[in-house]
C-alpha cells in the first residue's frame, strides 16, 4: 500500500485518500498512521473515506463521507470546522445537501463509465459539472472513469481537481500514469487507493 | 432490531448496545438514533460496538472496542472523559492496557464455551474473572456463554455485570430470557445484538 501512495505522490498527487470497507478498525488505523507519517512529511493532504473516527484518530486532514456513509451534517459536527470534509453527491439534491451541510468539496461523479467501484452509479457526464459550478462556489473534484485522455475536458467543465482510482492503479508505471494525469489536467490529482 | 431491543429492556437489561459489523455507516447511524430514542425513554444505556464515529453522531452515552477495534487510548481520546469505553480483554497483559488506557469497564470473555460469536476465542473461565477482580477496580463485564444457570457463579467470581447475545437472542420468548437472566444474576445485563 506504501508503494502505490508513495509512487502517486512521486506522480503529483497532492491528496492520497484513505479507503477500505473491509479492513478492521484496527487495521485501518495502522495503515492510517503510516499514511499520516508518509504525507507529512511528502506535503501532501490525507483524507479517510467513510471513516470519521480513524480520521480523527489518525490525524487526517479530513474525510470524505458518500450517500452511505455519515450524513453530511453530521460528519461536519463530529470533524469540527477546520478539517476538509469532501461529500459525494450523484444529484443536483445530494449537492445542495452536501453545501448545505457545510461540505468544503463535492465528489462528482462518476462522470464517465467505470469499471473501478461496481457500486459507482450511472455517470453523470460533464454537463453535471458545469451545472453545479454555476450554482455553487464549493470545489468540485470529479472522480470515476476519468483517464489521461478524458481529464481535460473535465477540467474545462468546471472542476478544481479530479480524483483517480482505477487509471493510477491499473497502469503499470504508477508514478507516470500520475504525471500523465496531472499534467493532462494541469491541476490537483487526488490518488485513492 | 426494536423488537429485540424494546423486549430485552422488558427483561430487565439496563445497557443495549448496537453491533453490526457489515451495515453500512449510514444505516448503523440511523439504526443508533432510533436507539437512542428508545434507551433515553427507557432509561438504559446505549453502547456502541467498535464505531466512535456512530456513537459520538447518535449521541451514545459511550462505545465498547475489541482487540480488532480502534486501539483503546486513542477511543479515550475521541470519545472524551465523559462517556463510557469499554474494553474487550482476553488476557492479562490486554486488560492492563485496557485499564491503563481509561477503560471504565472490561469485557472478559468468553467465560464459557460460546456459539454467537465464531471468533469469541478460547474460553478464559471464571479463574480469569477472579484474578482481574483482585488486581483491578476497573468493574468487569462477563461475556460469552453465559447462561441463566451458571450466571450466578459469574457473578460470584466478581463480575459487575454479565452480557449476553446468545442466551436471549435464541430465546423464543425474549423479555422472559432476559428477565430469568436478570434475576439469575441479580445484577446488571447487558443485552448486545
Ligand atoms: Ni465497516
Amino acid at each position: 500500500m506504501l508503494t502505490v501512495a508513495e509512487a502517486a505522490i512521486e506522480g503529483g498527487a497532492t491528496v492520497i485518500q484513505l479507503r477500505d470497507k473491509v479492513a478492521s478498525t484496527r487495521k485501518l488505523v495502522e495503515e492510517g498512521l503510516v499514511l499520516r507519517e508518509l504525507t507529512r512529511r511528502r506535503g501532501v493532504l490525507l483524507i479517510v473515506n467513510d471513516r470519521i473516527d480513524v480520521a480523527l484518530a489518525v490525524d487526517a486532514d479530513g474525510a470524505h463521507v458518500g450517500q452511505d456513509d455519515m450524513p453530511a451534517h453530521l460528519a461536519r459536527r463530529l470533524l469540527g470546522p477546520e478539517r476538509i470534509l469532501g461529500v459525494s453527491a450523484g444529484n443536483l439534491e445530494e449537492a445542495r445537501a452536501a453545501v448545505e451541510a457545510g461540505a468544503d468539496y463535492l465528489g462528482i461523479g462518476p462522470i464517465y463509465p467505470t469499471r473501478g467501484k461496481l457500486d459507482a452509479g450511472v455517470p453523470v457526464g460533464t454537463q453535471f459539472v458545469l451545472g453545479l459550478k454555476l450554482r455553487y462556489a464549493t470545489p468540485l473534484v470529479a472522480i470515476g472513469g476519468i483517464t489521461a485522455e478524458n481529464a481535460g475536458e473535465v477540467i474545462q467543465a468546471g472542476a478544481a481537481g479530479i480524483a483517480v482510482i482505477t487509471a493510477v492503479v491499473n497502469a503499470e508505471d504508477i508514478a507516470a500514469a500520475a504525471r500523465k494525469l496531472a499534467t493532462a489536467s494541469s491541476s490537483k490529482v487526488e490518488k485513492g487507493e
